[in-house]
Protein backbone atom coordinates (compact mmCIF):
# COMPACT_ATOMS: atom_id res chain seq x y z
CA UNK A 1 0.00 0.00 0.00
CA UNK A 2 1.49 3.12 -1.07
CA UNK A 3 -1.61 5.50 -1.64
CA UNK A 4 -4.96 6.46 -0.01
CA UNK A 5 -7.59 9.15 0.00
CA UNK A 6 -9.73 10.58 2.52
CA UNK A 7 -12.84 12.23 1.76
CA UNK A 8 -15.56 14.30 4.35
CA UNK A 9 -19.31 13.65 4.40
CA UNK A 10 -21.59 16.09 3.13
CA UNK A 11 -24.79 16.56 4.50
CA UNK A 12 -24.43 15.04 8.13
CA UNK A 13 -27.52 16.80 9.87
CA UNK A 14 -26.98 18.49 13.20
CA UNK A 15 -27.11 14.89 15.50
CA UNK A 16 -29.79 15.03 18.15
CA UNK A 17 -29.92 12.17 21.31
CA UNK A 18 -31.33 8.87 20.21
CA UNK A 19 -30.29 9.66 16.66
CA UNK A 20 -29.94 6.57 14.06
CA UNK A 21 -26.02 7.83 13.68
CA UNK A 22 -25.50 4.66 11.27
CA UNK A 23 -28.53 5.26 9.01
CA UNK A 24 -27.54 9.18 8.72
CA UNK A 25 -23.88 8.48 7.86
CA UNK A 26 -25.32 5.49 5.25
CA UNK A 27 -27.31 8.43 3.54
CA UNK A 28 -24.41 10.98 4.04
CA UNK A 29 -22.02 8.65 2.23
CA UNK A 30 -24.48 7.66 -0.04
CA UNK A 31 -25.22 11.41 -1.14
CA UNK A 32 -20.96 12.68 -1.38
CA UNK A 33 -20.03 11.85 -4.55
CA UNK A 34 -16.55 11.11 -4.48
CA UNK A 35 -17.41 8.36 -1.45
CA UNK A 36 -20.69 7.02 -3.34
CA UNK A 37 -21.67 4.95 -0.81
CA UNK A 38 -19.97 2.44 2.04
CA UNK A 39 -18.02 0.48 0.57
CA UNK A 40 -15.81 -2.92 1.64
CA UNK A 41 -12.45 -1.95 3.13
CA UNK A 42 -13.64 1.73 3.94
CA UNK A 43 -12.44 3.35 6.86
CA UNK A 44 -14.64 5.96 8.46
CA UNK A 45 -13.63 8.11 10.54
CA UNK A 46 -15.73 9.80 12.83
CA UNK A 47 -15.19 13.19 15.57
CA UNK A 48 -16.57 12.12 19.13
CA UNK A 49 -19.15 15.04 19.44
CA UNK A 50 -21.45 13.15 16.85
CA UNK A 51 -21.42 10.00 18.76
CA UNK A 52 -21.77 12.21 22.11
CA UNK A 53 -25.00 13.94 20.95
CA UNK A 54 -26.73 10.99 19.19
CA UNK A 55 -25.66 8.86 23.19
CA UNK A 56 -27.14 12.32 24.68
CA UNK A 57 -23.66 12.46 26.57
CA UNK A 58 -24.15 16.56 27.08
CA UNK A 59 -24.78 17.98 30.61
CA UNK A 60 -26.98 21.18 30.53
CA UNK A 61 -25.01 23.98 33.47
CA UNK A 62 -28.00 24.58 34.76
CA UNK A 63 -28.36 20.91 36.27
CA UNK A 64 -24.69 21.27 37.95
CA UNK A 65 -23.77 22.54 41.35
CA UNK A 66 -20.44 22.87 41.52
CA UNK A 67 -18.49 21.83 44.90
CA UNK A 68 -15.87 24.01 46.72
CA UNK A 69 -13.41 22.25 44.77
CA UNK A 70 -14.60 23.65 41.22
CA UNK A 71 -14.83 27.01 42.63
CA UNK A 72 -11.57 27.18 43.84
CA UNK A 73 -10.27 25.52 40.33
CA UNK A 74 -12.79 28.39 38.68
CA UNK A 75 -11.53 30.93 40.28
CA UNK A 76 -7.71 30.32 38.70
CA UNK A 77 -9.43 31.95 35.44
CA UNK A 78 -11.17 34.67 34.78
CA UNK A 79 -14.64 34.04 33.64
CA UNK A 80 -14.20 29.88 34.06
CA UNK A 81 -17.50 28.82 34.90
CA UNK A 82 -17.56 26.66 38.22
CA UNK A 83 -20.10 24.41 37.33
CA UNK A 84 -17.92 23.32 34.13
CA UNK A 85 -15.17 22.80 36.18
CA UNK A 86 -17.43 20.70 37.84
CA UNK A 87 -18.38 18.54 35.24
CA UNK A 88 -15.07 18.04 34.29
CA UNK A 89 -14.32 16.64 37.75
CA UNK A 90 -16.63 14.66 37.07
CA UNK A 91 -15.17 12.87 34.22
CA UNK A 92 -11.70 12.93 35.87
CA UNK A 93 -10.20 10.08 37.24
CA UNK A 94 -7.22 11.81 38.33
CA UNK A 95 -5.95 15.55 38.26
CA UNK A 96 -2.18 15.48 36.93
CA UNK A 97 -1.90 19.46 36.32
CA UNK A 98 -4.67 22.80 37.34
CA UNK A 99 -2.15 25.69 35.44
CA UNK A 100 -3.50 29.17 34.43
CA UNK A 101 -6.89 27.40 33.99
CA UNK A 102 -5.95 24.46 32.24
CA UNK A 103 -6.94 20.93 33.77
CA UNK A 104 -4.92 18.02 32.44
CA UNK A 105 -7.12 15.08 33.80
CA UNK A 106 -7.20 11.36 33.52
CA UNK A 107 -10.27 10.34 32.74
CA UNK A 108 -12.07 7.66 33.56
CA UNK A 109 -11.44 5.70 29.92
CA UNK A 110 -7.63 6.36 30.64
CA UNK A 111 -6.96 9.20 28.25
CA UNK A 112 -4.77 11.99 29.46
CA UNK A 113 -5.96 14.91 27.97
CA UNK A 114 -7.24 19.28 28.68
CA UNK A 115 -10.80 19.55 30.57
CA UNK A 116 -11.43 15.38 30.51
CA UNK A 117 -12.64 16.13 26.82
CA UNK A 118 -15.28 18.39 28.02
CA UNK A 119 -16.12 20.86 25.73
CA UNK A 120 -18.47 23.97 24.68
CA UNK A 121 -17.82 24.46 21.56
CA UNK A 122 -20.42 22.66 18.85
CA UNK A 123 -23.03 21.76 21.27
CA UNK A 124 -26.03 21.75 20.03
CA UNK A 125 -27.23 24.37 18.28
CA UNK A 126 -29.29 26.60 20.81
CA UNK A 127 -28.21 24.90 23.75
CA UNK A 128 -26.31 27.50 25.12
CA UNK A 129 -25.43 26.27 28.62
CA UNK A 130 -24.59 22.52 27.30
CA UNK A 131 -21.42 21.14 27.24
CA UNK A 132 -20.13 18.12 25.31
CA UNK A 133 -18.61 15.03 27.37
CA UNK A 134 -16.55 11.92 25.73
CA UNK A 135 -18.80 9.13 24.75
CA UNK A 136 -18.84 6.57 28.61
CA UNK A 137 -16.61 3.84 26.04
CA UNK A 138 -16.00 4.61 22.93
CA UNK A 139 -14.76 1.50 21.80
CA UNK A 140 -18.21 -0.27 22.81
CA UNK A 141 -19.54 3.38 20.98
CA UNK A 142 -16.78 2.61 17.39
CA UNK A 143 -18.29 -1.66 17.94
CA UNK A 144 -21.82 -0.67 17.69
CA UNK A 145 -21.74 1.91 14.99
CA UNK A 146 -19.68 -0.86 13.25
CA UNK A 147 -21.94 -3.31 13.40
CA UNK A 148 -25.00 -1.44 12.39
CA UNK A 149 -23.07 0.25 9.69
CA UNK A 150 -22.66 -3.45 8.57
CA UNK A 151 -26.24 -4.60 8.98
CA UNK A 152 -27.00 -1.56 6.51
CA UNK A 153 -24.71 -1.85 3.83
CA UNK A 154 -23.42 -4.97 3.68
CA UNK A 155 -20.36 -3.03 3.87
CA UNK A 156 -16.77 -4.32 5.97
CA UNK A 157 -15.38 -1.37 7.10
CA UNK A 158 -13.15 -0.22 10.11
CA UNK A 159 -14.54 2.52 12.90
CA UNK A 160 -12.44 5.10 14.53
CA UNK A 161 -13.96 7.54 17.13
CA UNK A 162 -12.00 10.54 17.53
CA UNK A 163 -10.70 13.77 19.45
CA UNK A 164 -8.65 16.79 19.21
CA UNK A 165 -5.65 16.21 21.90
CA UNK A 166 -3.25 18.80 22.74
CA UNK A 167 0.28 17.22 23.25
CA UNK A 168 2.70 17.82 26.54
CA UNK A 169 5.63 19.60 24.38
CA UNK A 170 4.10 21.05 21.20
CA UNK A 171 1.67 23.65 20.14
CA UNK A 172 -1.69 23.23 18.71
CA UNK A 173 -3.79 20.35 19.02
CA UNK A 174 -4.07 16.82 16.74
CA UNK A 175 -6.72 14.73 16.21
CA UNK A 176 -6.35 11.09 17.53
CA UNK A 177 -8.24 8.21 18.18
CA UNK A 178 -10.53 7.37 21.40
CA UNK A 179 -12.57 4.28 20.03
CA UNK A 180 -11.32 1.79 17.59
CA UNK A 181 -13.60 -0.79 15.94
CA UNK A 182 -12.76 -3.19 12.89
CA UNK A 183 -8.65 -1.51 12.75
CA UNK A 184 -5.51 -2.68 13.76
CA UNK A 185 -4.97 0.18 16.50
CA UNK A 186 -0.59 0.03 16.22
CA UNK A 187 1.79 -1.57 13.98
CA UNK A 188 4.48 -2.86 16.26
CA UNK A 189 7.85 -3.43 14.31
CA UNK A 190 9.94 -3.97 17.29
CA UNK A 191 11.93 -6.66 16.86
CA UNK A 192 11.96 -6.47 13.07
CA UNK A 193 14.54 -5.86 10.60
CA UNK A 194 14.93 -2.88 9.16
CA UNK A 195 15.78 -2.61 5.15
CA UNK A 196 19.67 -3.41 6.22
CA UNK A 197 18.92 -6.07 8.79
CA UNK A 198 19.07 -4.20 11.49
CA UNK A 199 16.99 -4.47 14.30
CA UNK A 200 14.19 -1.80 14.59
CA UNK A 201 14.55 -0.79 18.30
CA UNK A 202 12.07 1.62 18.77
CA UNK A 203 9.70 1.61 15.65
CA UNK A 204 6.02 0.79 17.26
CA UNK A 205 3.67 3.36 15.04
CA UNK A 206 0.38 4.66 16.67
CA UNK A 207 -0.98 4.11 13.30
CA UNK A 208 -4.85 4.62 14.92
CA UNK A 209 -3.96 8.39 16.03
CA UNK A 210 -2.24 8.66 12.41
CA UNK A 211 -5.50 7.37 10.54
CA UNK A 212 -7.42 9.91 13.35
CA UNK A 213 -4.51 12.82 12.53
CA UNK A 214 -5.15 12.19 8.52
CA UNK A 215 -8.85 12.27 8.34
CA UNK A 216 -9.10 15.44 10.64
CA UNK A 217 -7.11 17.04 7.68
CA UNK A 218 -10.21 16.30 5.20
CA UNK A 219 -12.68 18.45 7.20
CA UNK A 220 -13.64 21.88 8.28
CA UNK A 221 -14.31 22.82 11.79
CA UNK A 222 -16.59 25.27 11.27
CA UNK A 223 -18.30 23.03 8.08
CA UNK A 224 -20.02 20.12 10.01
CA UNK A 225 -17.86 17.55 8.94
CA UNK A 226 -17.75 15.16 11.82
CA UNK A 227 -17.16 12.27 9.57
CA UNK A 228 -14.26 11.44 6.99
CA UNK A 229 -13.85 7.96 5.10
CA UNK A 230 -10.43 6.68 3.82
CA UNK A 231 -9.73 4.67 1.63
CA UNK A 232 -6.68 2.52 0.76
CA UNK A 233 -6.38 0.86 4.51
CA UNK A 234 -8.18 -2.29 3.69
CA UNK A 235 -5.44 -4.00 4.64
CA UNK A 236 -5.07 -2.41 8.44
CA UNK A 237 -8.91 -3.72 9.02
CA UNK A 238 -9.37 -6.84 11.16
CA UNK A 239 -12.06 -9.60 10.56
CA UNK A 240 -13.43 -9.35 14.34
CA UNK A 241 -13.32 -5.76 16.21
CA UNK A 242 -9.94 -6.29 17.72
CA UNK A 243 -8.80 -4.74 21.09
CA UNK A 244 -10.13 -1.10 21.18
CA UNK A 245 -7.91 2.19 22.04
CA UNK A 246 -6.46 0.16 24.84
CA UNK A 247 -2.70 -0.66 23.19
CA UNK A 248 -2.59 2.90 22.44
CA UNK A 249 -2.90 4.41 26.09
CA UNK A 250 0.52 4.13 28.40
CA UNK A 251 0.26 2.28 31.00
CA UNK A 252 0.45 4.40 34.61
CA UNK A 253 3.75 2.65 35.64
CA UNK A 254 5.47 3.03 32.37
CA UNK A 255 4.43 7.18 32.28
CA UNK A 256 7.44 9.48 33.23
CA UNK A 257 5.34 12.23 33.20
CA UNK A 258 1.97 11.75 35.27
CA UNK A 259 3.87 12.27 38.10
CA UNK B 1 -11.07 21.54 0.56
CA UNK B 2 -12.37 18.29 1.81
CA UNK B 3 -9.95 15.75 -0.27
CA UNK B 4 -6.74 14.92 -0.13
CA UNK B 5 -4.01 12.25 -1.59
CA UNK B 6 -1.36 10.57 -0.32
CA UNK B 7 1.32 8.88 -2.53
CA UNK B 8 4.98 7.72 -1.68
CA UNK B 9 7.70 8.37 -4.22
CA UNK B 10 9.16 4.94 -5.88
CA UNK B 11 12.56 4.29 -6.49
CA UNK B 12 14.52 6.86 -4.23
CA UNK B 13 18.34 5.18 -4.10
CA UNK B 14 20.00 4.87 -0.36
CA UNK B 15 20.78 8.47 -0.16
CA UNK B 16 24.78 9.34 0.58
CA UNK B 17 26.69 12.04 2.69
CA UNK B 18 26.47 14.90 -0.34
CA UNK B 19 23.93 13.85 -2.23
CA UNK B 20 21.66 16.30 -4.40
CA UNK B 21 18.56 15.41 -2.78
CA UNK B 22 16.49 16.92 -4.49
CA UNK B 23 17.72 16.01 -8.02
CA UNK B 24 17.09 12.54 -6.67
CA UNK B 25 13.67 13.50 -5.35
CA UNK B 26 12.05 14.81 -8.85
CA UNK B 27 13.64 12.06 -10.86
CA UNK B 28 11.55 9.81 -8.40
CA UNK B 29 8.62 11.93 -8.64
CA UNK B 30 8.88 12.19 -12.51
CA UNK B 31 8.95 7.89 -12.19
CA UNK B 32 6.18 7.45 -9.72
CA UNK B 33 2.84 7.04 -11.92
CA UNK B 34 0.70 7.90 -9.88
CA UNK B 35 2.61 11.18 -9.35
CA UNK B 36 3.74 12.11 -12.70
CA UNK B 37 6.31 14.36 -11.25
CA UNK B 38 5.93 17.53 -8.92
CA UNK B 39 3.33 19.84 -9.72
CA UNK B 40 2.14 23.23 -8.00
CA UNK B 41 0.59 22.90 -4.90
CA UNK B 42 2.09 19.31 -3.77
CA UNK B 43 3.29 19.01 -0.56
CA UNK B 44 6.49 16.70 -0.33
CA UNK B 45 6.93 15.16 3.21
CA UNK B 46 10.22 14.05 3.89
CA UNK B 47 11.27 11.70 6.50
CA UNK B 48 14.43 13.31 8.05
CA UNK B 49 16.97 10.35 7.70
CA UNK B 50 17.31 10.90 3.97
CA UNK B 51 18.02 14.70 4.93
CA UNK B 52 20.41 13.95 7.76
CA UNK B 53 22.30 11.38 5.54
CA UNK B 54 22.57 14.14 2.44
CA UNK B 55 23.73 16.62 4.95
CA UNK B 56 26.07 14.12 6.27
CA UNK B 57 24.43 14.38 9.74
CA UNK B 58 26.09 10.83 11.03
CA UNK B 59 28.35 9.78 13.93
CA UNK B 60 30.69 6.81 13.87
CA UNK B 61 30.42 5.23 16.96
CA UNK B 62 34.10 4.30 16.78
CA UNK B 63 35.11 7.83 16.76
CA UNK B 64 32.78 8.88 20.35
CA UNK B 65 34.48 8.70 23.71
CA UNK B 66 31.98 8.31 25.99
CA UNK B 67 32.19 10.75 29.27
CA UNK B 68 31.61 9.42 32.83
CA UNK B 69 28.15 10.36 32.48
CA UNK B 70 27.03 8.56 29.09
CA UNK B 71 29.01 5.46 31.14
CA UNK B 72 26.31 5.79 34.00
CA UNK B 73 23.47 6.24 31.83
CA UNK B 74 24.27 3.46 29.78
CA UNK B 75 24.84 1.14 33.23
CA UNK B 76 21.35 1.48 34.13
CA UNK B 77 20.27 -0.44 30.23
CA UNK B 78 21.76 -4.08 29.76
CA UNK B 79 23.40 -3.71 26.04
CA UNK B 80 23.21 -0.12 25.69
CA UNK B 81 26.41 1.36 24.21
CA UNK B 82 27.73 4.36 26.07
CA UNK B 83 29.47 5.70 22.91
CA UNK B 84 25.38 6.08 21.77
CA UNK B 85 24.29 8.00 24.60
CA UNK B 86 27.38 10.08 24.84
CA UNK B 87 26.28 11.08 21.10
CA UNK B 88 22.71 11.68 22.51
CA UNK B 89 24.20 13.80 25.16
CA UNK B 90 26.35 15.81 22.78
CA UNK B 91 22.78 16.09 20.68
CA UNK B 92 20.84 17.29 23.96
CA UNK B 93 20.09 20.67 25.49
CA UNK B 94 18.19 19.10 28.70
CA UNK B 95 17.73 15.47 30.09
CA UNK B 96 14.34 15.53 31.16
CA UNK B 97 13.83 11.84 32.17
CA UNK B 98 16.24 9.12 32.08
CA UNK B 99 14.54 5.46 33.22
CA UNK B 100 14.63 2.06 32.11
CA UNK B 101 16.80 3.14 29.26
CA UNK B 102 14.81 5.93 28.03
CA UNK B 103 15.91 9.06 27.36
CA UNK B 104 13.76 11.63 26.92
CA UNK B 105 15.51 15.21 26.21
CA UNK B 106 15.27 18.73 24.90
CA UNK B 107 17.12 18.63 22.03
CA UNK B 108 19.27 22.11 20.82
CA UNK B 109 16.58 22.87 18.55
CA UNK B 110 13.91 22.43 21.53
CA UNK B 111 12.46 19.88 20.28
CA UNK B 112 11.58 17.34 23.30
CA UNK B 113 12.08 13.56 22.49
CA UNK B 114 13.37 10.22 22.78
CA UNK B 115 16.83 9.96 22.79
CA UNK B 116 17.30 13.10 21.18
CA UNK B 117 16.52 12.25 17.84
CA UNK B 118 19.54 10.23 17.11
CA UNK B 119 18.85 6.67 15.66
CA UNK B 120 20.88 3.49 14.80
CA UNK B 121 17.90 2.30 12.85
CA UNK B 122 17.84 2.69 9.14
CA UNK B 123 21.44 3.59 9.02
CA UNK B 124 23.94 3.57 5.79
CA UNK B 125 24.13 0.15 4.02
CA UNK B 126 27.46 -1.20 6.11
CA UNK B 127 27.89 1.13 7.79
CA UNK B 128 27.72 -0.69 11.51
CA UNK B 129 28.10 1.41 14.03
CA UNK B 130 27.28 4.41 12.89
CA UNK B 131 24.22 6.84 14.24
CA UNK B 132 21.75 9.34 12.38
CA UNK B 133 21.16 12.63 13.94
CA UNK B 134 18.77 14.76 13.32
CA UNK B 135 19.60 17.89 10.81
CA UNK B 136 21.49 20.59 12.48
CA UNK B 137 18.70 22.90 11.05
CA UNK B 138 15.80 21.40 9.86
CA UNK B 139 13.76 24.24 8.59
CA UNK B 140 16.70 25.42 6.85
CA UNK B 141 16.98 22.04 5.63
CA UNK B 142 13.47 22.30 4.37
CA UNK B 143 13.97 25.88 2.87
CA UNK B 144 16.49 24.77 0.93
CA UNK B 145 14.98 21.98 -0.53
CA UNK B 146 11.89 23.56 -1.39
CA UNK B 147 14.04 26.21 -3.37
CA UNK B 148 16.23 23.65 -5.14
CA UNK B 149 13.00 21.85 -6.23
CA UNK B 150 11.63 25.05 -7.46
CA UNK B 151 14.56 25.86 -9.51
CA UNK B 152 14.41 22.40 -10.60
CA UNK B 153 11.03 21.85 -11.64
CA UNK B 154 8.87 25.26 -11.62
CA UNK B 155 6.65 23.67 -9.31
CA UNK B 156 5.63 25.83 -6.11
CA UNK B 157 5.70 23.48 -3.63
CA UNK B 158 5.77 23.08 0.23
CA UNK B 159 8.37 21.26 2.04
CA UNK B 160 7.76 19.03 5.33
CA UNK B 161 11.16 17.37 7.02
CA UNK B 162 9.54 14.75 9.63
CA UNK B 163 10.72 12.62 12.55
CA UNK B 164 8.70 9.88 14.36
CA UNK B 165 8.26 11.11 18.20
CA UNK B 166 6.99 9.06 21.20
CA UNK B 167 4.15 11.18 23.26
CA UNK B 168 3.87 11.46 27.27
CA UNK B 169 0.63 9.51 27.38
CA UNK B 170 0.40 7.41 24.44
CA UNK B 171 2.02 4.35 23.32
CA UNK B 172 3.75 3.72 20.06
CA UNK B 173 4.98 7.11 17.80
CA UNK B 174 3.62 9.00 15.21
CA UNK B 175 5.71 11.34 12.74
CA UNK B 176 5.73 15.03 13.33
CA UNK B 177 7.08 18.23 11.37
CA UNK B 178 10.50 19.02 12.23
CA UNK B 179 11.04 21.28 9.26
CA UNK B 180 8.93 23.26 7.46
CA UNK B 181 8.92 25.75 4.40
CA UNK B 182 6.19 27.18 2.08
CA UNK B 183 3.11 25.60 4.55
CA UNK B 184 1.59 27.19 7.34
CA UNK B 185 2.52 25.27 10.50
CA UNK B 186 -0.70 25.32 12.39
CA UNK B 187 -4.28 26.67 12.27
CA UNK B 188 -5.61 28.96 15.15
CA UNK B 189 -9.29 29.49 15.13
CA UNK B 190 -9.23 30.54 19.08
CA UNK B 191 -11.51 33.67 18.72
CA UNK B 192 -13.05 32.59 15.90
CA UNK B 193 -16.35 31.51 16.13
CA UNK B 194 -17.92 27.84 15.57
CA UNK B 195 -21.18 26.81 13.40
CA UNK B 196 -23.35 28.01 15.76
CA UNK B 197 -21.86 31.51 16.55
CA UNK B 198 -19.85 29.92 19.65
CA UNK B 199 -16.34 30.77 20.66
CA UNK B 200 -14.31 27.88 19.65
CA UNK B 201 -11.79 28.30 22.71
CA UNK B 202 -9.07 25.64 22.48
CA UNK B 203 -9.02 25.32 18.65
CA UNK B 204 -5.57 25.79 17.67
CA UNK B 205 -4.64 22.76 15.32
CA UNK B 206 -0.92 21.62 14.85
CA UNK B 207 -1.75 21.16 10.82
CA UNK B 208 2.24 20.55 10.06
CA UNK B 209 1.83 17.54 12.69
CA UNK B 210 -1.36 16.41 11.48
CA UNK B 211 0.35 16.70 7.56
CA UNK B 212 3.19 15.11 9.04
CA UNK B 213 0.89 11.94 10.15
CA UNK B 214 -1.11 11.39 7.27
CA UNK B 215 2.18 10.85 5.19
CA UNK B 216 3.76 8.24 7.51
CA UNK B 217 0.44 6.22 6.44
CA UNK B 218 1.65 6.11 2.48
CA UNK B 219 4.98 4.35 3.14
CA UNK B 220 6.25 1.50 4.05
CA UNK B 221 8.77 1.44 7.26
CA UNK B 222 11.17 -1.79 5.70
CA UNK B 223 10.23 -0.23 2.08
CA UNK B 224 13.22 2.60 1.62
CA UNK B 225 9.99 5.54 1.03
CA UNK B 226 11.46 8.45 2.46
CA UNK B 227 9.58 10.70 0.52
CA UNK B 228 5.52 11.19 0.61
CA UNK B 229 4.02 13.40 -2.04
CA UNK B 230 0.28 14.99 -0.65
CA UNK B 231 -2.59 16.33 -3.12
CA UNK B 232 -4.61 18.32 -2.23
CA UNK B 233 -3.50 21.10 0.37
CA UNK B 234 -2.71 23.93 -1.90
CA UNK B 235 -4.53 26.35 0.18
CA UNK B 236 -2.17 25.74 3.12
CA UNK B 237 1.00 26.74 1.09
CA UNK B 238 2.46 29.99 1.49
CA UNK B 239 4.16 32.41 -0.90
CA UNK B 240 7.26 32.56 1.59
CA UNK B 241 8.63 30.11 3.27
CA UNK B 242 7.02 30.74 6.49
CA UNK B 243 7.78 30.51 10.34
CA UNK B 244 9.33 26.97 10.31
CA UNK B 245 8.56 24.85 13.08
CA UNK B 246 8.48 27.13 15.45
CA UNK B 247 5.17 27.91 16.59
CA UNK B 248 4.55 24.19 17.39
CA UNK B 249 7.02 23.82 19.57
CA UNK B 250 5.71 25.32 22.96
CA UNK B 251 7.86 27.69 25.26
CA UNK B 252 9.42 26.59 28.42
CA UNK B 253 7.78 29.17 29.99
CA UNK B 254 4.33 27.57 29.07
CA UNK B 255 5.21 23.63 29.53
CA UNK B 256 3.75 21.93 32.34
CA UNK B 257 5.24 19.06 32.00
CA UNK B 258 9.09 19.49 31.95
CA UNK B 259 9.58 19.83 35.37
Amino acid sequence: MSAFSAVALDGLPEIAAGADLAALLTQAADGTAAVGGFADGDLLVLAHKAVSKAEGRVRRLADVTPSPRAHVLAQQTPGKDPRHVQVVLDETAELLRAERGVLICVTHHGFVCANAGVDASNAPAGADGTVILLPADPDASARALRARLRALTGARIGVLVTDSFGRAWRNGQVDVAIGIAGVRPDDDWRGRTDSVGRELRATWIATADELAAAADLARGKDSRQPAVVLRGFADRLSDDDGPGVGPLLRAAAEDMFRR
